[in-house]
């Protein structure tokens, strides 16, 4: 892993979503010293929602993880906002909070948020390693099937 | 907005509720550098419940709301306690972490949680804006509809 | 309390399980500058699930509490490995955030995280004070009954 983040992207053919505006009084994220707290990122691209339903009802594990993935993307997305377009400026993910919209019986939360967790360790390597929590909701904002927030290291 | 925050307080009629003590071995707030962890405030008024119930079941999302309002002025009790009561201290409202009591089919969470985003900016202007997560949960303390908890940044 | 921590753990008769290892691209924990965010912790010893369950359904309210002491002796462990196996250089317990596995009318979350937090009172005195999270999931991975994380300052 010697190329930069934007190159290491452009080699691993990940696309990221336009980063979404914000919707009323919160923003999409917000800058304290060198942390940056991401707001909660839905499965959706560019304002499409990508996945609904409920992980143990009409969700399979898979399409949770492909979920989670996007919700990663739009993570990234929005750090990227952050660091004014330069993704070299991440020194590390910190955390990730993963919300899987979860029926009484489904207990796969860790696979499924690790859609997220792994595209953070494709695209930022070690620094890409980060603590988490991973645990069910009952619903989720517009039927979603996955939110994931996060907070960066940035310089 | 060129008054403090204490006469925008005034002038917009809002009054804040006394701040809860610490209830166990936790507390309502600890300050680790310039940062300000507030715990999950409920919709309580002074000690009595405001809201309780579920969203999608014997509450309105405009009630929900009203409720979450309530948690978002328990976190500015709290705040100005944690800034020995100079509310203009606050640098910045950085985070805020929203859960609704919800049955499975209600997916109207920002909804219900911007009543806190938007007593944020409100009440702080600008500073006010912040990150948030806004999920479901099957059941919240003592069956209040509403919990929020918050992180800050001051000086 | 004149004791260091490790005596005091020694005094009380509490052992700390094993820190887990990581287990996919996340890992036990982050160390940005003075603070370490901790993975959630559930309540496992050494990998054996302590209790599974729901609250509210098949686990009682004193057996979550213990539950949640364990994910907390999780916590302690993690937090150990993230100080070098020095846990004077713990300066305060930030935050805990309690997810509590639950039935629908399951309301005393609080009192099941009390199990998490009156550890962190116990082990560190009135550095273990904390702000709090205590809220309902209605699943949780692997089927456990309590999922805690943490943010601890250090030095």
């Amino acid at each position: 892993m010697t190329g930069t983040v934007e190159s290491r992207l452009k080699d691993l053919g990940i696309e990221l979503p336009k980063p979404s505006a914000p919707a009323a009084n919160y923003i999409p994220y917000t800058v304290v010293g060198s942390t940056v707290f991401v707001s909660g990122q839905v499965c959706v691209w560019n304002g499409d929602i990508m996945c609904r339903g409920r992980l143990g009802e009409d969700v399979s594990t898979e399409d949770g993880y492909q979920a989670a993935r996007v919700c990663g993307l739009n993570l990234i997305s929005q750090v990227r906002e952050a660091c004014g377009g330069d993704l070299e400026r991440v020194v590390r993910v910190a955390k990730l909070g993963g919300f899987v919209n979860s029926a009484a019986d489904f207990t796969d939360q860790p696979e499924v948020i690790n859609g997220a967790s792994d595209l953070m360790v494709e695209v930022f390597g070690d620094a890409g390693k980060h603590a988490r929590f991973a645990v069910g909701a009952p619903s989720l904002p517009r039927g979603v099937a996955v939110e994931v927030d996060g907070i960066f290291e940035i310089r």
